[in-house]
């Protein structure tokens, strides 16, 4: 039998022993929107402005560059008349400058003229050939965006540890920075053990069934944001499970499944201790009972159940948040509340993952046995009933954790 | 001057003229769980099982495989004795078979012998050579899984528009799946216009900026569950222009920065409307207010504004969830509750977004001008202010919609 832990203590032997990755690498501001690469990377070093931004005195509006002064006594009934000496459009790089009663045309991003130090609003204007009729006056800078107005050159924009969410993608950008230091992301070993496992696409012979954690798994390791390194099937003799192992000790961290259990054939464990040492093994939690955590020269590895519905379930209660806290990412469970559809009575001594629908703010128990996939396929999420806690009324109001995150 | 519509008249044209991508494409389920393969595809068709799971009755806890009658009279004082006639592992494929007062030990996940109706657990037997002392009686089909009790043979195991959560393609691999047909990701062309913009990586003369819209727009893509693809930025010349639009238009939808205000050199609006029909343009928001859609060929085109808070913040309100419908995928945006740190008062005609930083259960506005990129990149969220609403007071609760989804 299985020396079980409860729930909380495997929870902090587990956040004990996750560290956040420590490598990191270059990664180019062109390659980042692509494709295959992961969004929510996190930075691993500060960012110092090498330029203002806007590196220019610039026109906000469309309008005329002005001398405020010679605006103040325009209204609308009496008009004041400026002489119109050039137009910029933005981009523009030439240099301007304006005089007394004169105005620049400018086009809403350009260089401000020298000498200018206010934009009349085009709608306030009205042209007449080179004299431009003004009915509003401006006040000091109206209308402009001062250079270093958004950021200042050398202070730090962003800082190590930040997460590059899309604005501050734009800031990297803004300041023209082609690469940028980020954390690595994880590299995540998954394989499964067992005879009686056999990979998708393969024939289904009398006896076997279909490796499903495998790719449930590998799942969960993407939603983190990490990278699933699919390892072969370990099958049930010793020296393949060791090699196996020895593969997945070039990832940052390997999930077994299958394995953990107590039966005869069951070499997790055994192959686990001769290399290292095991953390946990077993948790009073159903289903999900016979999960493993153990440290191989500072690898860590989970074994999970091998029943499917245990194996996913440990995977959204555990591996998740561990995964998140190793990229560096924040980790929040979605939460609903709902009330219990009918009557829910536990006789486990252990704490319960129950999955359920949702409907109609009511929440309906559609777990079946901790082997059927089809437990969690069809559930919105899952309740968690305490060791303490043996009933639900019906119309009970519970909080539901939703899968999706 | 732009005829601006109000937001729900925005949302409503956007709502109405985007359409679910109709496109698929078959995905291998080993290729599904690679790196460069996004998570969250919808499947567009429905799933029927080709096997029964398990595909045959099956042992759910290591023990012994008896009939059940066999161990009706056993108690913990006295127990039955029952001969044992093999032992059992799983993924073993030969044909077993056991007769009155025998058993078979037998793991987890085993085939059940044939004339075994129910499976002792271990922990109730104590072994004796060949005799098996059973200390306690088991019910039919106890500990037993039976073929199909998972997934039935033939039925629909998952339903076209169904979102492949970690569940499902469990269910997927548990029925041996090799390959299923699910909805195209939609390819979104980028880029930006105006001859003062320059990409990251170039040289940056006066009176030029860092093109920071279409990386920002990029995230957003990527968030939504789409592939970016970046065009280079068109200039100010219609020819360069038209051009871009013609490679953008081979994509599934495009979204253009930049060229959507009312300046001289404003000719998106000139091009589009040579090319197909503008839907919307100009909306009663702050920042934002120049943002365009359109219709080219069936093609719907973004005109996003230029300003990189404006652009930006509206990728949010109006491309995130857009994006989202042409995926098939649901969006819901993030809310939480805050109170204001401070008065604040509109004094705009227009729906008002201002982007908030959170702290303490306080929302402190951040937005400088919709220019500066750091009004976005120093932000948690968005408060709305609605153009009927001219004042929030200091303490006033409000709710913030997290950029976070």
């Amino acid at each position: 039998m299985l020396n079980a832990i409860s729930l909380e203590e495997a929870q902090k032997i587990i956040k004990e022993n996750i560290v956040p990755i420590q490598k990191t690498e270059i990664l180019k501001i062109k390659d980042f929107v692509k494709f295959n690469v992961l969004t929510d990377r996190v930075l691993a070093t500060d960012v110092i402005a090498g330029i203002d931004v806007p590196s220019f005195d610039k026109a906000t509006m469309d309008g005329y560059a002005v001398k405020f002064e010679d605006t103040q006594k325009a209204t609308p009934e009496n008009h004041i008349n400026l002489n119109l000496s050039a137009s910029i459009f933005a981009g523009n790089n030439e240099k301007f400058k304006i005089k007394n009663r004169e105005c620049i045309y400018i086009t809403t991003g350009s260089v401000l003229p020298d000498n200018a130090d206010a934009v009349v609003m085009v709608e306030h204007t009205k042209r007449d050939g080179d004299k431009i009729k003004i009915f509003k006056p401006v006040r000091l800078l109206e209308n402009i965006g001062k250079k270093g107005e958004d950021i200042k050159k050398n202070i730090v924009v962003l800082k190590k540890g930040e997460i590059l969410t899309p604005g501050k993608i734009g800031v990297l950008a803004a300041i023209g920075i082609k690469e940028i230091d980020v954390y690595s992301i994880p590299r995540v070993a998954i394989f499964g053990t067992g005879n009686e496992i056999v990979n998708v696409g393969k024939n289904l012979t009398h006896g076997k069934i279909y490796d499903v954690n495998s790719w449930t798994i590998a799942c969960i390791v993407k939603k983190a944001g990490c990278i699933p390194v699919m390892l072969k099937i370990a099958g049930d003799k010793e020296e393949i499970l060791q090699k196996r192992l020895d593969e997945a000790l070039q990832c940052d961290v390997a999930i077994i499944s299958g394995g953990s259990s107590v039966g005869e054939k069951d070499l997790l464990s055994k192959v686990l201790e001769s290399n290292g040492k095991i953390l946990f093994h077993g948790v009073n939690i159903k289903p999900g009972k016979p999960t493993l955590f153990g440290d191989v020269n500072g690898k860590l590895i989970f074994g999970m159940p091998g029943n499917p519905t245990s194996c996913l379930m440990n995977a959204y209660v555990f591996l998740l948040p561990a995964l998140r806290k190793m990229t560096h990412l924040p980790f929040e469970r979605k939460m609903v509340k709902a009330k219990m559809s009918e009557k829910f009575v536990s006789n486990s001594d252990r704490h319960l993952f129950i999955t359920v629908k949702l409907e109609n703010g009511y929440v309906k128990a559609v777990y079946k046995t901790s082997g059927a996939i089809t437990s969690m396929s069809s559930a919105d999420g899952f309740i968690e009933i305490p060791t303490d806690k043996k009933m639900i009324e019906k119309d009970e109001e519970v909080d539901v954790n939703l899968f999706e995150i």
